[in-house]
């Protein structure tokens, strides 16, 4: 192929949609099956440069299932004398890997924007001895390291590679990749009672990446609309956006939480700083990108075809995600 | 309903059928959507006594789709003014769950054989402040605490109920339940070089269902006989059987693997002491129980209908489960 593609393998915040608990206006509509809208699971995306190797953008819980509903991603695409792409320890007598033929996958690298359940938790179905790089910001991988469960990714087949934010690291097949620090917070597991947002860490970051002069932009979670993250949204010729909440008192008035979608490390579409309002206000010949939301609560009403908050987005100029659409750049 | 019921959520041993990055002969079946063959998502089973209260027997990584696929498990289902079926702290700001007509489920308790990924990381996909008991031995529940990520199922909401095998405890929806100890080995990522096989510990547990005089056995994993895992299997109605592989040394002969079944903790169907000839040996008498081979991994060849494999555990009276397999004792 050669050119920069995206398959959105997941398209919901963290809980998917419906949500397993859940009968709120929205998620009633997928439980009772109503056309206007899709079930989605949780957010991931694999992007390529070459169409042969692939790079996942965060590890969804459901990851087995969009790999089998994802024919790239199946291993019989591998050809069998598919070159590994990253370097493998030398041989060890439990760590290596099955024979070329017998088990292989075109995933050749995972890259990760924090260490939230829907951002980690399909690494666990990776646990196969399969060889892959796995990238992500020291803050991350301490989270991970600190769940002695990734212990089933082996370490000389899944080395854990530490990207420092702002350093562009290669990736296979071509790609080019680079990490940015975005306003956010520590997983939910790690609270404490007030977590600090917008802490200049490296707990929630965006990935920027390239190849061929294309880029492309991927945040499923940010706080609030620092210069950093517009100026990398400017530059892109795609973003897949945050686009947990409507509004920022979403889950509040519905009664389905009691916390702001800012304390919850993600800015709303709507109001005040919301991101329909700060990206309307980047300067045209700043923005030439392709907009599409990702990462959409169960509670959010853009996943209803034809609701009005949906019409909004997309008279906006922007498109929402949905699992299995594909972006070739 | 008021008979002992249990749906078959998902069959497959740990990684699924097919297996993200295989192409053994029988995953190819499934990869190039073979007729003879049937997808599988990790094993879990949900039982009821009462048809609205449903306890899991294990939390499969798949267990958001499983729920999704299977409508006696959907918040819809569930009453307005369903009583909450275990005990929930006292109020708490941050530990209430949201308003009864909004959340809810059918799931009131979990119960753990061991804490293999396989068995326990669908539990992060409950992470929604839904109510339920979580049964486990005191050593499963080590494994689970000493992974922070777990901290997602808040305590309040969650409790974690320490079981000792052989004590019976009650369920919600009138089910009475008891662990008792199976032969098996610590998770994969707890091993040290040599795991003891066969420890008389709680790592490895079978569970025993009854209500109203009927009794269902779930054994995902048995590296051996003993006598007490017979004679448990000898008083059930219906027996749900460790069928990981076919012959002990199937992953090393099919080139997948370097280890044993036995040494992964799970007894061979076929040849000396395996599971076809010691439930042969029961005295006729001693076995009423319809039997049912679970926990099927990729490589297994029962998978693949009118294979000779197959078609033997058939003439033995066994039948091999599939996702949404309904038992009606």
């Amino acid at each position: 192929m050669g050119r920069l593609t995206a398959i959105v393998l997941g398209s919901a915040a963290g809980g998917g949609y419906p949500q397993w608990n859940c009968r709120c206006a929205v998620c009633r509509l997928a439980w009772e099956g109503d056309k206007r809208v899709r079930p989605r699971t949780q957010t991931g995306v694999a992007v390529s440069a070459d169409g042969t190797s692939w790079t996942l953008l965060n590890a969804a819980p459901e990851l087995r299932a969009q790999i089998a509903a994802t024919p790239a991603l199946m291993p019989l695409q591998v050809a069998l004398h598919h070159v590994a792409p990253i370097d493998v320890a030398p041989y060890k007598s439990e760590a290596r890997s099955a024979p070329e033929e017998l088990r292989g996958s075109p995933i050749a690298a995972a890259v990760l924007t924090g260490a939230e359940i829907d951002q980690t938790a399909g690494l666990l179905n990776l646990r196969e001895r399969g060889a892959f790089g796995l990238f992500a910001t020291a803050e991350t991988h301490n989270s991970l390291a600190a769940n002695p469960m990734f212990g089933v990714l082996d370490r000389e087949l899944v080395p854990r590679r530490t990207v420092t934010p702002g350093v562009p690291f290669g990736l296979p097949g071509g790609l080019t990749a680079e990490l940015f620090i975005v306003a956010g917070k520590v997983p939910l597991y790690l609270e404490s009672d007030e977590p600090e947002m917008q802490a200049e860490t490296g707990v929630n970051v965006g990935i920027l990446l390239s190849a061929g002069g294309a880029k492309l932009a991927f945040i499923p979670g940010a706080a609030a609309p620092t210069p950093e993250l517009m100026a990398r949204c400017a530059g892109a010729d795609v973003v897949l956006f945050d686009a947990t909440l409507f509004t920022d008192d979403e889950m509040i008035l519905s009664g389905t939480g009691i916390k702001t979608g800012r304390r919850m490390g993600h800015m709303p579409i709507d109001g005040a700083g919301g991101s329909l309002e700060v990206f309307a206000n980047l300067a045209t010949a700043d923005l030439r990108a392709r907009r599409v939301y990702i990462h959409i609560n169960n509670t959010n009403p853009i996943l209803v075809e034809g609701s009005p908050q949906r019409r909004r987005v997309e008279q906006a100029g922007w498109e929402v995600a949905y699992d299995g659409m594909e972006i070739v750049l």
